[in-house]
């Protein structure tokens, strides 16, 4: 549980968990406002049973965590053994899921604006997946620094 | 025009215009091989209408430009006057946006593999757009180093 610790940390040191909302939905603290986080998640051998159901039934339970609201999902799959793309529109931006299971390959990326907790939908991914080897890169959207 | 030059020579830096393809699609040059770039943009201060029609038609003209090929395409209006989200599904990974008509702010995400050109998709919608401001981050996704 070594690096869910460091993850907190990264969260932390950038500002993450501490908060406020405006009334548009853009993130504000001390010393900058956003529009929001953005997660791009790389998973390496995790445990995937390559089915579409078991995908859609995680970024369900992803969404609900993170505290969003699902508008629309969509799923694809190239092919009989091949990957699967997925998109989910939410109220509050969008979670994308790309794999290569012949690399044992999983590219998350989830956007949250607005009150969520998009930590704990990387989280959430990251335990059910529980991955050989991860990385992990947090960016801020539509940053405005209010200190200059 | 000189912001284009300037990411141009990000893109050379990081080694994206010089790259080879391997029989599962992942990106392969001298140093590493990984999945694809995805392609953080964030506009301000951009000319749009605020129109789903508009959007959908500069993604169409953005997937194309960028030699990808389109799968599934959702927009969601979240009220009259207000932000638009979309989503396309590539064979390549995907695109999405989110409009926030409020604050004059767009943030796009281009995430592709494969023999594609996500930064002439980028430099599209830049030219489209023509926003006074913009953040472009580049991200290589499922990154392998080959050399040690």
């Amino acid at each position: 549980m070594d690096y869910l610790m460091k993850e907190k940390a990264v969260y932390k040191k950038n500002n993450i968990l501490k908060k406020s909302i405006s009334k548009d939905h853009f993130i504000v603290d001390s010393q900058e406002e956003y529009a929001g986080c953005h997660i791009l998640l790389d998973l390496w051998d995790a445990k995937f049973n390559n089915s579409i159901n078991t995908l859609r039934k995680i970024l369900k339970e992803t969404i609900k965590i993170s505290g969003a609201t699902l508008i629309h999902m969509h799923f694809h799959r190239f092919g009989k053994e091949q990957g699967i793309s997925g998109v989910a529109v939410l109220a509050e931006s969008h979670i994308s899921v790309h794999t290569w299971p012949e690399r044992n390959y999983i590219a998350f990326d989830i956007f949250m604006c607005g009150d969520t907790s998009p930590e704990l939908g990387a989280e959430h991914l990251t335990k059910t997946f529980s991955p050989k080897k991860k990385v992990v890169k947090i960016i801020k959207r539509g940053v405005k620094k209010l200190v200059k």
